[in-house]
């Protein structure tokens, strides 16, 4: 994993192993063969045998889930059998299978093949196909080979470990076009009983969330209800996921799944009381890391791009001005090319969808080599181009905008826009 | 200019002269050395002494004129001072001043600067300071010298001329990185007398326009009320320049102005009457084809892409879903690929904010080289990979999108995304 910077606050604390950091949960990956009989021209991908494509997270007991889905109007078949699942059972899971190098979207059998996969699950783990759920991840539109799945499946899911390397071995099943895979987990406190949180996401392109993002996996052994558990998913993706773009591309397939597993013995959070919004912060520090480390490794970036906009008078305001800031292709660029070109700033912040007054706008650009101020009062300030361009051949770039006098600030994180990025858009189908 | 196909109706005929076919108009461009004093590292620009920056088209009559600019609210100087103008003349126009290589926007001396330019040329022409419209087109937040534009405006302005010459001289002036002029013109015949009508438009990268986009001059010699002819560009650059998209950049610049001399003599339109309908079709002929021209000449691209979308019940969905199809970055890398990846389409029709029924939708490839279905009923179908890599790899692409059985159909335009577009925009100050 490239070296990111993680953002820690008080009272939590990081720790390893993703998904099996939470007590009662298992999960490993193997490479199974799903898209060597899928390459249109008769070739091997490149990652085939490389990379695992078949991922199992089992819970030892039933959970309280919560899930998340893109607002894209065509939705990956997945999708439509986890949503009845979920609904079947009343927001509870025992377990979630998925696999990447096929989407499983736009194919006249994909729900058929998508149940499949539950039901082979749920053979192998002994629980009951609607306790599984599904995600599918990779190309559009080619149909999803069902035999490599059902062979792979029962050892698979004989061989789970509750551990880090379990875990490791889930998030790398996942990976697309993803360059390393990304975990995190966080412990902390409940009523003296500790408890963790940790979770595992896929990138890397066709990421400009609405709801959720790419596929997620985000398992706690804190005791909330089904209630609570989707409040506090749908709320935290609203300033996590929901504010990180890679390239304007809203996917087909985005799921994120929470399970708690209640194995903490932490008394049941059911209302919006003190635990609920610890349980929340440490939902906060899983899901704002993972986004940045979703950014970082966009299809082709080479910088982390974190717009914080401060000065709103609302959260819309404030978001809708971060997101098109990292957004703007030109800006991307310029950012690649380590250009201050703050001009681009002005504009992106122009064309977003907030209320503001632009002669208030000031924009700082800062990294780990330093911070200059490049606009003030929505004008050009004098600044040193040699210090800025210092500042930006860093990995890590922060856009600091302030838009006003309001109380309220966001973050939207992005990368930039480079040539990898077409050549790995444009040279084949990934 | 490079070999684009022109769209051509029944009744109206192709001319040269751009901004000078129409009666009464004259115009001309020089190179005057905005460029050269504002690099900030010292360095020339490799344009600089090439390609012209300052450019005047000029009416022998006060003219009835219209306008559409930039949504964004950083809006560029000359937008404030071109809006005081016509708002004091009342819709009148004698002149447009423009330069390129610099925006005159995000500047504290922008609109005293903008009207120093109104100001000289006014003088050069013996005409009144708020009869001269102003452009501006470069990069934003530099101060724009005024000493280059106050040299060159008076020979300029003594030379201007009455043909194909001078208008394409102002087609050159008006360039940032485009690689050709655009510029075209049209005849056809109101109540028996011959009209003209022509423009220029300059591209290439910040186009995704709202109400108007980059930097347009178009001239009619028909005599049209200022109501009238203000209502006409207002719907015609909705199915035109609105439905535009190079990068998701929206200008902070854009601007189009349209003035009518009246020099034709045909019966003055002042209603929607059979006369205007036939003015509206010039007006879309024109401007149509300089839409196709600025997404055929995107930065870097390589190839124009073309989406139709019909089926659709209302304009609204049917431009939505094709904007967001042209729009899709991951689209746009696999044309650059000649990748038949027909999920990205599907996706992209997803994720548009328009209603449809994703079970009636089909998709079609095309290009002078033949077309092939890829997608119906939302679903993928059987098809030639051969056959698609052939049609893809030709420069002029069809993306024909049926969403249901309604009678809407609406176009958009883009290009694919390449290679030379990070180049252009991570390599220098463009």
């Amino acid at each position: 994993m490239k070296d990111i910077k993680k953002i820690i606050y008080e009272g939590y604390q990081y720790i390893d192993g993703g998904v099996c950091a939470a007590k009662g949960f298992r999960a490993g990956g193997v490479y199974c063969g799903i898209k060597k009989t899928m390459t249109p021209d008769g070739n091997e991908s490149p990652l085939d045998g490389v990379k695992n494509d078949l991922t199992v997270v089992a819970a030892d007991t039933l959970c309280n889930a919560a899930a998340v889905y893109t607002q894209n109007k065509v939705k990956g078949a997945p999708i439509l059998v986890m949503q009845r699942h979920l609904k079947a059972t009343g927001g509870k899971a025992r377990a979630l299978v998925a696999n990447s190098k096929n989407a499983n979207t736009c194919n006249a059998d994909g729900e058929t093949k998508a149940e499949a996969m539950c039901n082979l699950t749920a053979k192998a783990l002994g629980v009951k196909p609607e306790e599984v759920m599904v995600m599918s991840t990779g190309v559009i539109g080619q149909i999803l080979p069902i035999e490599p799945i059902e062979q792979a499946l029962p050892n698979l899911c004989k061989n789970l470990k509750a551990d880090a390397e379990g875990a490791h071995e889930a998030a790398l099943a996942i990976m697309t076009t993803d360059t390393f895979p990304k975990e995190i987990a966080v412990e902390f406190t409940l009523g003296g009983k500790t408890c963790h949180l940790g979770g595992m996401a896929k990138g890397s392109g066709m990421i400009h969330p609405n709801m959720a993002t790419t596929l997620n996996c985000i398992t706690t052994d804190a005791a909330i209800s089904v209630e609570m558990l989707q409040k506090a998913l749908s709320d935290v993706v609203k300033v996590t996921y929901n504010c990180l773009s890679i390239d304007g591309d809203q996917s087909t397939n985005d799921t994120c799944l929470l399970m708690a597993s209640g194995l903490a013995e932490n008394a049941e959070i059911t209302s919006e009381s003190e635990d609920y919004e610890i349980f929340c912060r440490a939902l906060y520090c899983v899901m704002m890391n993972l986004t940045r480390m979703l950014a970082y490794d966009g299809e082709g970036a080479t910088k982390l791009l974190e717009c914080t906009v401060s000065g709103a008078d609302t959260l819309q305001d404030a978001i809708a001005v971060a997101k098109s800031v990292v957004c703007s292709p030109l800006l991307k660029c310029a950012m690649f090319g380590a250009d201050a070109n703050w001009g681009r700033v002005l504009c992106a912040i122009g064309y977003a969808p907030a209320e503001f007054d632009i002669h208030k706008v000031a924009v700082t650009l800062a990294s780990r080599a330093g911070s200059v101020e490049v606009c003030k009062n929505g004008a050009g300030v004098a600044f040193s181009e040699e210090k800025a361009k210092k500042i930006l051949l860093e990995d890590e770039i922060q856009i600091l905008v302030t838009i006003g006098d309001g109380a309220v600030s966001a973050t939207a994180w992005g990368c930039d826009l480079t040539y990898d990025y077409i050549k790995i858009n444009g040279d084949y189908r990934s």
